[in-house]
């Protein structure tokens, strides 16, 4: 089954808000195994929002609104879909009762202008909205065309679609889905990692394959489309595990995994402890870290070094190994982990050391240059990297690189 | 001038990634005077690519697109676009050579599918991505209709657009402007700060107001829309101040304005330099602090005190006044202060412990309960909050806190 959406409303235009309603309708639509095959938005304009619900109901008879439900003059959505189907709007008894009384609760009266809202166009269901004033509505006209019209508040629109819509679109389907899956890499360009998967996108069809780069890495996403759901999961299962074989050691996870998730289990089963020593990242790594609910039995803490004299007097650098090197060098980050290490009484240690711009860059050391450096027991390991992007990209890679050097060096030590 | 914009990945309509590219050019371009008259999203297929370019040029004549750029497979809006425009694609030798400099810098051969990005259709004008491998293209076919292709990656999406399409934009444009301020506030509900703002809507009109609630605070938003641009300036500078003003002490700043970098900024002045101890926050503070450029000459660094004996350890808190009051307590938490202002030898600093969940809370100390306090010399403040949100809402809401307190201490001390 196929479909449009339509989003109304100007500040979605205007770039002033997010549109998290598409994106939501498409993640659950997906998983319904409905395929959202365009999505379009649109500013409260009455020509305008015509123009697009028709030509969406053109291509695919099944339309999708967000938008324009509201009682003010903007609002202008369910007009223009009734004169699209040729449906005059009627005013709705029992919406109207429902009306009232959602006023009468919250000790209001109702506003002249809310009774608008109890109009729905001829033959319309009525889909009750217990969050808000405007209920949704679902109109299908005599060529069995479907437009679905929901509100826009986020969570009245999220309401209407779990207990209204899905549960309606659900009949309606075959019995297929459309689900994606996803291997998570680090560490290699998106062209380098194509290389290594190579064109495999033929013998995987009607699976599609998308490369998603991020500051994380790349994801590798299989998707497939319109199969039976054991078809698909099976299918996608096999794709899975042929891209991991071909990402190898890039490859650190699959779907949701979070990289740091990852490394704090790998030393929560050997019960060790991790402390961090960060420069450029001023604090990122361990933010991060952090970021995972029940870091604190495996994560203590660490040293914000920002300035070199920290480095040394927190850390326990030699000032001498600065001057001979510079703060940016294999020995100190070496020598950041081992002051980790030591001043927390940790058996692991990650640090990180750079240059992330815009300023401060040399010929020798470009701006994007950073060592990173992670240390387990006795055993280091120290890494170079030329980073592209601005301050705040190269801080982020630095972080995801520095958490994958542990996971390797940890993947090693069995 | 109207336009439409095209975002194609099939992760957008399957609500994977939430489309910001979208929202950033609606942003820009209104601010330029370009009306987005409709945005549409596809996904990466060549029928539906071509459909919706070619739809959208009929109606506007001028198309922004946004991603498959990219060197893989799934990357195919050149193709598509050259094909509609009748203009064949061509070895582009300058982008060959940047690309093959791009890759010599990073110290990483040239992997041979990124050969496919020096390709361009027949007389486009070539938009240099400083960022990123893919470059820009505006292609104008025999009719004057223009499709410019942009990358998807936000950030090389975002510095083609300021660098390379608003400036040729400016230039077709007739005089009027969408243009918004903004006043940013922080410390006060949406709610409270509606009451003190008061109904000034009508009063402001044409202009119109928003309030945008976020971790970092609330945001006023003035918009005035199609005024000439010195009215629109001068309009917009009237509410802004009438909004400030009212606001009070809860405003720090205008439109991009970040709280750290104003911190910052006034310590500098005071020639002053600044630590953090950061227990729930896990080096999120510092974080925001590193991310402003030239945050080094003020901040060294701090010491991330996830675990009670770091606090005792590295910042000297003693070990009773945590057993006494428990780790997120007034009491510990200007200890932090103190152990941080005297390690790092500064004149400032700031402390954050809490419990940001989604375990750990207790009916005394719910989750979101956070002791913040901010020191400058002898002179110290203690404050504690129950945010509201899940884990990283609190956290992020506890650094912009911690900022927020000094920047008020350092406020009342001129």
């Amino acid at each position: 089954m196929k479909l449009e959406v339509v989003t109304i409303g100007t500040e979605l235009l205007l770039g002033q808000i997010l549109d998290t309603n598409a994106a939501e309708l498409g993640r659950a639509l997906a998983a319904a195994g409905v395929e959202v095959v365009r999505h379009s938005s649109v500013a409260d304009r009455p020509e305008t929002i015509r123009a697009a619900v028709a030509e969406a109901l053109d291509r695919t008879g099944f339309v999708i609104t967000t938008g324009g439900l509201g009682p003010t003059r903007d609002d202008m959505t369910k007009r223009e879909v009734a004169e699209l189907l040729g449906k005059p709007l009627e005013l709705d008894a029992a919406v109207l009762r429902s009306l009232e009384e959602r006023f009468r609760r919250l000790g209001r009266p109702m506003p002249a202008v809310n009774r608008t809202q109890a109009e729905v166009p001829a033959g319309a269901t009525v889909l009750p909205n217990p969050r808000g004033t405007a209920p949704g509505l679902w109109v299908e006209d005599a060529r069995g065309r479907v437009v679905v019209m929901l509100p826009g508040v986020p969570s009245e629109m999220r309401g209407l679609l779990a207990d209204e819509v899905l549960p309606r679109l659900a009949a309606r389907t075959s019995g297929t889905v459309v689900r994606s899956r996803t291997v998570r890499t680090t560490g290699i360009a998106e062209s380098a990692l194509a290389e290594r998967v190579g064109a495999i996108e033929e013998s995987i069809a009607p699976l599609t394959l998308a490369y998603l780069p991020s500051t994380d890495g790349v994801e590798l996403r299989a998707t497939a489309w319109s199969l039976r759901e054991d078809e698909a999961e099976r299918r996608l299962a096999a794709v899975v595990a042929q891209l991991r074989d071909r990402a190898g050691e890039h490859s650190y996870g699959e779907d949701g995994t979070d990289l740091a998730a990852t490394v704090l289990e790998a030393l929560r089963r050997r019960r060790a402890r991790l402390a961090v020593a960060e420069s450029c990242t001023g604090g990122l790594l361990g933010a991060r870290i952090t970021a995972v609910p029940g870091a604190s039995d495996v994560f203590v803490g660490g040293v914000i070094a920002y300035d070199d004299d920290v480095k040394t007097a927190a850390l326990s650098v030699p000032s001498e190994l600065i001057r001979a090197h510079g703060a940016v060098s294999e020995e100190v980050v070496l020598a950041m982990t081992l002051g980790a290490q030591q001043r927390f009484a940790v058996e692991a240690a990650l640090a990180i050391t750079g240059i992330a711009g815009p300023t401060g860059g040399t010929a020798e050391k470009p701006v994007g240059t950073v060592w990173l450096a992670a240390r387990f027991g006795n055993e280091a390991r120290a890494l170079k990297r030329v980073f592209p992007g601005d301050r705040n990209e190269i801080r982020a890679r630095s972080a995801q690189a520095a958490l994958d050097l542990l996971r390797r060096l940890l993947a090693d030590k069995p």
